[in-house]
């Protein structure tokens, strides 16, 4: 099993900035922790992470090619990209939508999310353990 | 570690209707896997389910006499109960949100949640594994 | 044919307060007469009014067993409960929703029902003739 | 008694295109049905259909020379036309709002009716038999 | 100078039907005081009420060939017709509009105008006064 | 018969000041032709301007005393005062509201005004003359 | 091949009539340049104009004997007819909606179409090449 | 002179849990100050407290047949329930709605009470003197 | 203990009009039972009532220099004046609102207050009452 | 004549994804159809597509050394993006906006465009011939 | 060059009460300031603050006879008078309006300035210095 | 003191289209200008533009490193852009928003910034003045 895990706009300073909010992981701990656990799984991961809507857009396009899901945190594009909603319908592989932090409990226009509605299901509020959660729920579903 | 499990009303029927919703899982094939995955963990589980938002509220109360952490499916109170936000917030004891749907695919009412932003995290649309991994999710942060 | 009649809260006081909203029919009176329709039809009714949206819901669930389809007035809950809707839901029987008074007369947010998209139809406005119109509704869906 | 049925834009065409939603029934099975449980009440009825908003407010004009009150299905007009609405709070003569299709599962903008509030009732979602019922409640309105 | 009168749908009831908000004049009555006030100013006027959106269109669009101004009580149109609106923003002929009753004191609904940013001025409230006022101030732009 | 003529703020200016909107008279202008309008009626008017929401409130509590009616353009205070409105309310004159401008042509918020549910009616749009008009509103209004 | 053309209130104006809004071409014009291009395609068009909304539903309700689609321009109707739209969905004939300006750059209620969402597409701000382009567009998938 | 001090969802916890929002006094504390001031009036007092909306209605219902008023902290359900409005509609005895808290600091949803309307007056944000201010307030509305 | 007593516009007309509404006690009676009441605590109190929201701006500005606290009837100044509520917020003296009649059984617009959230606490409903209930939550407040 | 054909983002997997929405073609076969159109009309047709919102603002500014018009199908950045519009709105190039699906039959948010106002006109719902269909309104335009 | 600098209400509270919000400042501190600057620009400045929205809408209307340019913080008037923009719009000064604190960083209702689009701009946020960068926007302003 | 200068997308157009909105002055005349002021102030400036809402991403992210703060004009990112929020709150380092244009005076949707709340202030309406008053703002606050 291939799953390919993306990253949303910001979530390279992870670990460096707003650990009050985000928690003091960096990207490369978090990408280390999901390799393992895939590694359990006997799936390998691919990992991209980019500030650019667009290049999150061509890197889902480009999915199916080479994997069979995707676990995203789309961070701020969660709330304003319509692109990256209909990548994901255009492809149709199965996605996970993943927060580090609790998005109800933070402004009222982080409550919605663009892409929600498409995934299988969405988790939030577990720092590190939503992007875990995430993976094996994925897992999980590819597998039956 | 003791966590109760709270399920909320019309879960009781879970497996017997709208299995195209909610799968073919009963109620009691939830709580056996909960309780399976509790035992990995040496967590002592509770259950208990009500159609009575009152119920719900007298247990949520009593909890912190028996319990760490409760993982809850709120169902349909999750969109309509101050009450059950209310008791969270009284007893303070750290809770996860769990929905066997993806409530944002379903009718705009299902979007918003009165508990999930004093909750930990919300878990949602992956059928029992929100349950699985809202225990596990409950379970490392209780341990941390 | 078996028809459960539910009557939701503050039903009980019925013909006792607020006659110029509500008649001066009793409660009884409205069983007494539903019943009396009912015989001409030969079907059988089942009655129950509860002030706990917990109690209707339980009511609800085991209607399957005993019914073929639900008469009900949800009063109150009408406008707050979707627990009500969801057990409906999950149970599938035909149902008719009914009210004394004509909801479109009286304060905004009793002009939206939960239920009535689940219903087969909606009757308001009539007193106790909403209750015999809404059996004949379902006497004659459900014998069709 | 003397009833008129009024049938507002479109249901001229009843029984000929979207059965789904409407039904088999032509508008003359309608009136036809009307004739019959009118006769039974010994009321006379008659009937106008028209998918003009200026020639249905005329009919109600007229109505009260020749008629006790109005069974009316507005149609599209219902949720559009403040000028029937005003034509009945100007007659003043009683009448209740049909419709065949369960409105509260359609459109939103079918949830609302400009006659409603002035209606003894509503009643919708029961094919022919929203017509029925509704000849029942005005008769038994009319006749106390 | 040549004024058309334009009543609105249910006007022809005027003195017939709700006096409480309408008063007692009839339409007769209010079209020969405004005869009788044209007369004053030497003004001709024409009078047409329709309940048609449709035949007031069609009066809308035939004025320029006759008349210099239009003072009318749209009634019910005023709130939902667009046709009208466009019809005289089309004949681009200076208009006044008028309300027998005072609209703002009504439902919600009654509020809005269509027309009104169109017209010269509008004015409501003021019974008979209201067109006699209307007529005034039309004449005087007109001549001015 | 004794009227009183209230101007709201920035009326001060009239005559002086963006003449594109408000017309090219003075407030004495105006002042003069209601004078010169009241003797022919025989009534004896009264003129208060003020800037000052306060002041106006003051000069309305006063009227009941010397004056049988007021006519008022509140200017901007009609869209921000609700302390006019209980003012109006408390003494309980007949008034009529007039603006120089059609308010229904400009911004939003100058659509809605807090004191027209409490007048006999409102006139607007016709510069001087809504004055004129509206004081012959008023007048007939007391006379009858 | 058949088409009817449709065209609402107020385009019988056409050329008329604020040019600088939608051009200076009669409706006459238009029909003709319509008939010419009809005739490329080997294709019998028929025509209707109307201020009358119910005539408009007529005109579609006799459409399907006659014409094998529908090209409209429902003007003002476009924003308030829900009994055109009824009619539309009734008789099933496809149709292209077309408008001469550009909806989007006029007042905010001009944005809204209730028969849009039926149409095959949409066509606005092109002139006399919306009719044009709408023909085309309506014939290529008749043809197919 | 009676009165029913009635408690609604979560106030059995006073004083044991958020004392920072609702001060440290126990609801014994509330009922004990009550009773002391009720004593000074003369007045007897009953207590009810309950988590479930539907036992608040019945003990509401019930209040007619032993109490000549009723002093009520909905709590939770101030905010979401129409049964308690709806109960205390049809008893028509005179009540008072306390909140310790000043719910017009809090979150949007407090805002909002569905019982005020109905209620003599409403008293918030003085901790136990919002009862106890309450209890006056009654009093002395019973008493003239 | 200093109690300064606000009162806001048209509060000097009470006693005067509108008893239905606002009671048949005067200011001064008003003034005069709080001040009997204040001797009882042994507190001194001042009074000021303006129609001037400027005035009422100075007199909160100038409180602490003699006053410990302040009860306000803000009156129609309670929904429209930031004023207001910016002088209460730079002072930082305790205070609280009252207001005669029951807010939420009026106008929407008189249901938000914009002082309300910096108040200690709100009591709305009772006439008389609502002040002498407000000046003991004042005094208790103070004193503790 | 030269054009720009600008296409949004996720439209390069045309023809491979969800064809039940967008239709076989590939981008390939709709540009191959544009230059045939545009061979007929003698003019010559630049293509550029992108899922970058900031490359497409680059083509747009760099389009008015090049091309004469522009044809767009903004396809996501529809509904999100002003720098688009701004673009646009900046070299002043006329611009026709193009949709393949018909934009008012789906999700709420596709109803919207920021450069729709900006557009000559907008065309949707007709699959290829929405963009042959614009060429020829683009042509049309810039020719006279 | 004269320049009119404007303070709004509850400014001559500046630097004696919440200084973390508005600075430990006086206003005479801000207007020594700003005088120092204007000498460097060889301007005269005249100061005035009320708390009196009428005072200060007299203090507008008086200024063209002084000076050429008004400096303007409005305060709590920004955001609930129509009077202040009425003003401005009828003396046709140029203004700049400045804000102490970042109004986007407080409650929603500050976010809206009702003379912000009359305004050359606005400026917020910066303390002392959003009065002197003003200073110097409308000094620039004024000279070209 | 080193500052970075961020410009957001189409500004690179400035000066070359649309001069009655954003001046006749180029890109680089502005950026001359803010080099000539910061060598006033000892100020280091740096200066980047994009079209792409990642490279401004990216920029900001960079920042921390080489600068001491941010002056930015996000243009229409301003009004869509969470990642530009998220990147500024990310990095921590003080910035000032500034537009050329007055935004409360243009399209509704302009006047709501997601960068406001974090920003020191906000300056807008100005021209080039609005840079150069916001590097002052920006130098004096880093300054103290």
């Amino acid at each position: 099993m291939r799953i390919l895990v993306l990253h949303g706009p910001n979530l390279n300073l992870l670990g460096k900035r707003e650990p009050e909010i985000y928690g003091t992981l960096s990207l490369e701990d978090i990408n280390g922790a999901l390799e393992a656990l895939g590694a359990e799984f006997e799936a390998v991961l691919g990992f991209f992470q980019s500030n650019s809507e667009g290049a999150l857009v061509d890197a889902i396009q480009q999915a199916p090619e080479k994997y069979d899901g995707i676990l995203i945190n789309p961070a701020a594009y969660t709330h304003t990209s319509v692109a990256l909603r209909d990548a994901m319908a255009a492809i149709g592989l199965p996605f996970v939508e993943v927060h580090l932090s609790n998005i109800h409990r933070r402004e009222e226009f982080r409550h919605h999310s663009y892409l929600a509605p498409l995934a299988l299901g969405q988790i939030c509020g577990f720092g590190l353990d939503s992007y875990l959660l995430g993976l094996r729920a994925l897992f999980n579903h590819i597998k039956n």
